[in-house]
């Protein structure tokens, strides 16, 4: 089955990726463990000490009220620890911890929401009640409110939305939540290494959050794959945990069994290099581009949504979005067929220069 | 929260894990593809054009029909493949593809099945019908066909137990799941890159099975996270779509959504450097060295259970267990506190004499 190994492609002209090039320290990382597996703690020590490492960094950006002692882990992605809040809710819900099938659980999210939620519903047989979001794509708290009853197990959040990098009013939804016996998840998985250096409402410490999804392999600068999967309390994940025979560990709470070390070590390194100084200057870099890119597109007579997060959406016609994939733009549509670039650590100024250059060649 | 980074541990005592160091083709082919995502073709096109060779070439070793156009995708491991095999066949029984909770789902499995499949019927919200195994650690028929019953979806067998590395016999159990209308799932996780030189029952071509796990992180020599889903059908992966916005591609059968290009990279090159012969000639140490192994500590008085495949029980007392941990080895145990080593292709002769002189050591 030899054949000729193709070339990765290069982050030149990706502007669709809410993934970036890793920062070097942290690919080293990656490269070292590339070989262990967190997932069996007993055998791989070392990247068990560092996906303590790792679950406290996130747990400090997170504002958890106890960092050192937070409770979490390094996951695949935002899907899984989306999953994981979703099934840990279920789970809770009511305390029927059981898998009886007697259960009538929903969960209420935004139209917004990523869709790694409509896999956590189907996966996990609950249903889930999509809600409008108002006239900026935020969640509507008027809507949730209606939508939220007795079997609401959670309500989600959501904290730099992946089509228009919105944040959710998350106060006001937790207390919606709270009214109704519900639990909150923050999907933060995109926005979590962005939002410290904002003024948005979206942590442990400025809302009863009780869990959050934040990536170090989006705005984190990690390799794929290390999610993050945080919560307030011990029981969230307890309530994850399956028997481990033929491990020297006794249980575990993971949705994957075999785990990246690659992943936990690289999400160490990337933030023993960068936080807050190096998160704050990509965070503010990537605030600049998306500002700049979305006047430069309004000056073209496109409809712009003003960009909160670093991603900017505008009314491209189809014919010209067809001819910047054609000359080698990795953009992408929103699902009424936008463009929607997201302005990463990689998207530089002179990138969103030679894509603005032949995006004004296309409409000659 | 910089602090001095610990060193990963070597493999010269891991004895326990199911995981391998990887061969050096596959771990360069990883270290290119770290800043991939497979879960996003349309950006990342040359690691999903990997993903397809991938695919082709677990299905050849499993004897799929035609391996080129084989339905599948190189999973974050054994348990994602095994949770999305049920997860299909829950989807598929009877028709019902909702969320509708409406139904009444069994999977049976025999007690040497993965802890993954109570973790997927715990996720999935279906009845998992434990039933005994036999004398000699394999799934009994007459347990099987006793469980079924007409709202079994699933038949789990097993391709290289995980406690005892026993193969079940699997075209038994296939025509026992057809005469109930069930389908067919060959857990072979570990045992598949080490089956094709057996002369055991298993694949595609050995029996009607529906889907196989078979990982490249583990007997396959690739980096972690390198599974493997494998279905005779296209009906089976499509059982399992979700819809896609932000994406250009449609729809998404994967239980996560950002995956790792180094895992497809590394497994694709390492089944390029390694299919068949290197493969054969790992299969054939490894078997070697299990029977060498058994012999020893049969000759020492322990109670051994004969290896079928390269994985060797024997019961040696918990204190001695307990020494050969403090001494360093990375041994695990049975649910029955029996020692159980893995010899996979890094565990040598020359470890295996080192590990049974402290274990005489530890005897006198």
């Amino acid at each position: 089955m030899r054949q000729p190994e193709p070339e990765p492609q290069s982050f030149d002209r990706v502007l669709s990726s809410m993934c970036t090039e890793p920062h070097p320290a942290a690919r080293a990382a990656a490269e070292r463990f590339l070989a262990t597996n967190p997932g069996d703690p007993a055998t791989y020590e070392a990247v068990a000490e560092l996906e303590a490492r790792a679950v406290e960094g996130l747990a400090t950006l997170a504002e958890h009220p106890t960092p050192a002692d937070a409770t979490g882990y390094v996951t695949s992605g935002g899907t899984e620890a989306n999953i994981q809040a979703v099934r840990s809710a279920r789970n809770r819900h009511g305390e029927s911890d059981d898998t009886s099938g007697e259960r009538d659980v929903n969960v209420v999210a935004p139209a917004s929401a990523h869709f790694s939620f409509t896999k956590a519903a189907a996966l996990l047989d609950v249903e889930l009640r999509t809600v409008p979001v108002d006239d900026e794509y935020r969640a509507d708290p008027d809507a949730v409110a209606a939508a939220v009853d007795d079997g609401t197990a959670l309500v989600v959040a959501v904290a730099g939305s992946t089509e228009h990098g919105r944040v959710d009013p998350i106060p006001e939804l937790a207390a919606i939540a709270d009214e109704a016996g519900a639990r909150v998840h923050v999907d933060a998985a995109w926005g979590g290494f962005v939002l410290p250096f904002t003024d948005r409402d979206w942590s442990f410490a400025d809302a009863p959050v009780d869990t959050v999804t934040i990536d170090p392999h989006k705005f984190g600068q990690a390799p794929v794959p290390a999610g993050g999967l945080l919560a307030r309390e011990d029981a969230a994940l307890d309530a994850l945990a399956v028997d481990t025979p033929y491990l020297e560990s006794r249980s575990q709470a993971t949705l994957t069994g075999t785990r990246s070390g690659a992943g936990v070590a690289g999400a160490v390194a990337a933030m023993d290099a960068l936080w807050p100084d190096g998160y704050r200057e990509a965070a503010e870099r990537a605030a600049d581009n998306a500002d700049w890119l979305a006047a430069e597109l309004a000056d073209r007579g496109y409809d712009v949504v003003d960009p909160e997060l670093p991603l900017v959406v505008a009314a491209v016609p189809e014919s010209e979005f067809a001819a910047l994939r054609d000359a080698g733009w990795k953009a992408s549509r929103t699902g009424t067929g936008a463009l929607r670039v997201v302005c990463m650590p990689h998207v530089t100024r002179a990138t969103l220069r030679a894509f603005l250059d032949d995006l004004d060649g296309i409409r000659r």
